[in-house]
């Protein structure tokens, strides 16, 4: 059950709520480079909307790649602060993660066979009392200077434990189809939908807010002003405007439902028939 | 009064009201590294309001402890850049400090007893032509790479003086209550006072745009929609909803009024009358 | 042809449109220092409207002079991902620059003497396949990360080129005014045009929606609530509201003309007459 030790890079990515328009990431990374100040703190994104844990699950999942191996990637979206609530922190696939214990490991991660996964045992620690409201300050802060430094090695963080179950929905393959959802909206209106990229081949179009969306490869095969859908650059489905908005052209928001539709089987019987 | 010597850490902490949206940040930081360029430049905050002095000073106090001693704090909210205003220059608590002198500086700052405090001499520093409007780059940057690098000793900056008051309101103790007043709010909506943490033992509840609202320890002390009072992460009162937005709730803005209504004294004739 | 040799000063700074309310800086930054661990990455301004060229070009021209000699300056505005437009890399004035090809490098950057342009010639280099929506990450990042290390040279990119025209438009002199345009409005409401400071010297006063507004040298010399015209700290010329925000005060956007009324010549026969 033990994978194999990766060796720390000295990198800490930060994905959270908190925004950027308070000082809390930079009280957070203040208090991670008092006990660690060698490390390398890296804004992953601070924009996810409040207390959305399957948004900020998916970006966990899909750009922690991005990172050098050893990269310590903590995710502060805890809806549960200041209650009982564990801490988890992982190792998998040549990361580490430290996360609130409320689904924002996804099945990508916890999937891995080499993943471990210990809750930690905060009052063997001995960190100072922790704050009711902050514990990205207080708890994870130190406790990410401790791993991303080397100076804490994950055994003894805790035990062994099992993740709850992610927070983002699967897409639900029914026939015919494949329905997902909306999981983040970017700055330029682009929906990004949980159906994977492996979809792709069988997938004729897709139907969002009543509206039948055809595939195209890059924004640039669409004519200005119209819609595509597209593999983006993150391995799942994104409708898009074409020098617009989705967003703005669809009314849609986060959680709303986007349909793939698949190409029929090959010839049969049966499709003769309709 | 020359108090210990603090080794600077190398760390500069940003705070401004510059925003994100425009390359303010971005260049005040070039200017930085490009006369020390070991400096680890530590964005604080840049989401205070426009020309909010007090809020600045509010955060700047609460802030600075969870940096690594010898950290020099560059606050810049400044609108009277380009006027005659002093540029202070100050060491205390294993910290340094460097602001425009118009109030950034708190009580808890400059009430320290080993605080030192100089008003910047700019002519005799020879530093290139400053623009008009821009002075955190032309100015407080490249003061900021001297102190911060140890090449520029804070007494050889300018002569000792006396920062002018803060802009930060104190509380008002009255009969049975003290009134303080909202300095931030954050991008959760929850009411941030000035209203210190140590009032809570003698406060049996807030008073808040005519709301009465109870005090709990977590957040997750409240039903989802209800609102609280808590003491925060940063030491003072904060008015909260939990699964929601006080602010929203409430209808508030920044400087509104917050009544912290005290337990009465024990029993005495006095009250035993009421 | 062949420029003085520039020595790379592992600063890399980032100009795009991406904001930061998503991932997408944060996992460019992972690319980066997944391949030039010591890159030193400053995150110039992610502000930039979407896809606005001509804002980024003017940004990017005023701005590289404050960072250290030999900073590699990466600008990602760039409707065209996905499609056939080139990449170029520069050296100029002692800094290097890597863009789109569709008009950032502005008649500043590219009018100068000593300035190298290579059309980056992507098959040779042998990257991984690049998704369709995020050359950032895919292409910029890697290419960033070779020429800020010193690994790759710019002469081994590709071949000398020349860039497309620049976005951002001249201002038209006219008999005694000259009409230049809004480029950037900042947070705090200021009106930031393409006239040079150079003008300052021949002109009256600025008409900008109807409305005649006098000169001044800093914010402080217009009364509060006042709108003044000067020379911003970046050499053009900005149109303020003192303690308040031209843009709302005026209700103009990014494009809307400004005109600068010039003084009349030295009195003249002519002059006499009119």
């Amino acid at each position: 059950m033990s994978g194999p030790a990766i060796t720390p890079s000295g990198v800490i990515t930060l994905l959270t709520d908190f925004g950027l328009s308070d000082p809390f990431v930079g009280v957070m990374t203040g208090a991670i480079i008092s006990r660690f100040p060698a490390a390398r703190v890296v804004d992953l994104c601070h924009g996810i909307e409040a207390q959305a844990i399957a948004q900020a699950a998916f970006w966990l999942e899909r750009c922690f790649p991005w990172f050098p191996p050893g990269t310590l990637h903590v995710a502060v979206v805890d809806p549960g602060v200041g209650s009982e609530r564990r801490i988890l922190a992982a190792a998998l696939l040549g990361h580490y993660f430290l996360v609130p214990d409320n689904g924002l490991l996804g099945e990508r991660l916890l999937g891995s066979p080499d993943a471990r996964v210990y809750a930690v045992d905060l009052p063997r620690l001995g960190l100072p009392p922790a704050s009711a409201t902050f514990h990205g300050r207080d708890v994870f802060a130190p406790l990410a200077a401790g791993i991303a430094s080397g100076a804490q090695d994950l055994e003894q963080l805790g035990v062994l434990a099992h993740a709850r179950p992610c927070r983002l929905a699967a897409p639900l393959a029914r026939d015919g189809s494949v329905v997902g959802e909306v999981v983040s909206i970017d700055r330029f209106g682009n929906l990004i939908t949980n159906l994977d990229a492996e979809w792709r081949p069988r997938a004729a179009h897709v139907l969002v807010a009543g509206v039948r969306v055809p595939f195209g490869r890059t924004y640039s095969e669409a004519l200005p002003g119209h819609l595509l859908a597209l593999v983006n650059s993150f391995g799942v489905i994104e409708v898009a405007e074409r020098e617009g908005s989705a967003q703005r052209r669809l009314g849609l928001s986060r959680g709303a439902p986007v349909e793939l539709v698949l190409d029929p089987p090959a010839a049969s019987p049966a499709d003769a028939r309709s």
